[in-house]
């Protein structure tokens, strides 16, 4: 099975069919974010310090380092903020932009092999993206769109996807170090976004033998208990083999369903994990029904 | 797609790929609930009431009734049991004994297409319970073991559905009203639980066509924060393609989950159930960050 490989100066990190869900936290983002966007513009980067220990803190294996703020000179803001948050964490970065210059100033200043996020299906964009990826031996994450916008129909995503591995190829870059975002639609405006995912996850993993990722909170926007949903979208994704989604890890529902997915796909073996996150000194009633229902079962064998 | 239908005197329910899961409330059960087992045992079924209503209220499509009390007199009581719910809710029942002579006692009171709970693999129990599904019309469970009692091989477990499925066709059974129980196991005992049954219900469904169901429960047996694990287990089922589950609806978490993965299978068209559960008056901070994502998404293209 693939691994995608992903490493700080001193941690390496492996996305693959055969290992825990990896969470990329999206916190360290000015978009939406005014204040964080003011201060971020004026070499301010406390609040980028504070959300990169406290998505560490609650369990973010990567963090995704994004500087857009118009009318910026996004390159040097980038470059810094990941200078400052590789100098305090040591789990690996996705560098997020979507100014070629400024990727390329984050790779410049990066330690480590990180995933850059991303390219898409536009041929522009592969030209100037995929020569940084092989120059600067890191991964990128590959948004199925092209010059036409991002398709409905999801086997029109998949054949962008496709597009994106083979012109990688060209240039020396191997599948296993593209990760695959397929686009989640949100599910109040596409009924089928759920299903979408499941059938392109599976593709992917089958044809592309790629690991994929996906900004999860995209599915549950514009109706409410989003948290809940992230986190059911999320296990249900997982289920069908998403290996990495850049989502919020402060958002204990998300990180919930992430850890039971976990669970149940065998990546947190005799549940260590999940034990050491719930278990409470008295447990609560737990045992007595499902043990009588198998022992029910059991009589009739 | 493969319909399985169950009816009470006045409703109509289909179990299928393309409806709304269908949750099955395991309350009405006297195993491990001694209070419970006393007063049916006495014909006291003020609790089975208050139970019936209680599930059908939290939004159990069907109950599953169970009277296995020992050393009483069970067909009596389920029979009395199964008249009591049905003069008091109009949702389908599952009948649910291990004992021939109560599933008989059942389905002479019940009204409607039951659901027999259940048949295994074991060539006695087959040719005793099958003639009663075609005799009384009914559907019924299949459970997945069989004389050599439960198979840790998932695809062993398969060769069983395979033969109960082949069998009742002798009987001029459909397979259409078989549903598959491929027996989940307690993930704290068994690692790969998850991803058998991952496997076990696309096989189920590809292979045979049959619906499925599963006891969600046992898969958390033995670990804390059952709930919450039921819940994400389920929506990664039904994912996967489980089309019924026996289940406790008065668990909030576990319907969360059950309803985010109806939302998500395409199965609650404009989210019109998640949207009557969950909104409410003034809107949670939706939809600054998720806008903006695609918005740069966007912005890209």
């Amino acid at each position: 099975m693939t691994d995608t490989i992903i490493s700080s100066a001193t941690k390496e990190l492996k996305i693959g069919f055969d290992h825990p869900f990896v969470i990329i936290g999206e916190r360290i983002n000015p978009t939406g974010r005014k204040i964080l966007a003011e201060e971020m513009k004026h070499g301010d980067y406390s609040r980028v310090e504070r959300d990169a220990l406290a998505q560490v803190a609650a369990g973010a294996h990567m963090l995704d380092v994004n500087a857009g703020i118009p009318l910026a000179d996004e390159p040097r803001i980038l470059a810094e903020a990941i200078k400052l948050v590789q100098s305090i964490t040591d789990v690996p970065l996705s560098i997020d932009s979507s100014i070629v210059a400024a990727l390329e100033a984050g790779l410049e200043v990066y330690q480590g092999k990180p995933l850059l996020n991303s390219v898409t299906g536009e041929d522009e964009r592969l030209e100037m993206v995929l020569p940084l990826v092989k120059k600067y031996g890191a991964a990128v994450v590959a948004i199925s769109n092209d010059e036409a916008g991002i398709s409905e129909n999801p086997d029109e995503r998949f054949d962008v996807a496709k597009k994106i591995v083979e012109r990688a190829a060209d240039y020396g870059i191997h599948y296993s170090d593209i990760v695959v975002d397929p686009l989640v639609m949100p599910v109040g405006a596409v009924n089928s976004a759920g299903r979408q995912v499941v059938h392109l996850v599976k593709r992917l993993r089958e044809e592309l033998k790629v690991n994929t990722t996906c900004g999860a909170s995209n599915f549950s926007f514009g109706i409410p208990n989003r948290k809940g949903m992230d986190a059911h979208f999320l296990s249900m994704a997982i289920g069908a083999g998403m290996t990495s989604a850049i989502t919020n890890p402060l958002h204990e529902e998300v990180m919930q369903g992430v850890m039971a997915a976990d669970v149940a796909m065998g990546h947190d073996v005799n549940c260590v994990r999940w034990l050491k996150k719930y278990r409470q000194p008295v447990e609560e009633g737990a045992s007595a029904r499902a043990g009588g229902r198998s022992g029910g079962r059991r009589r009739r064998g």
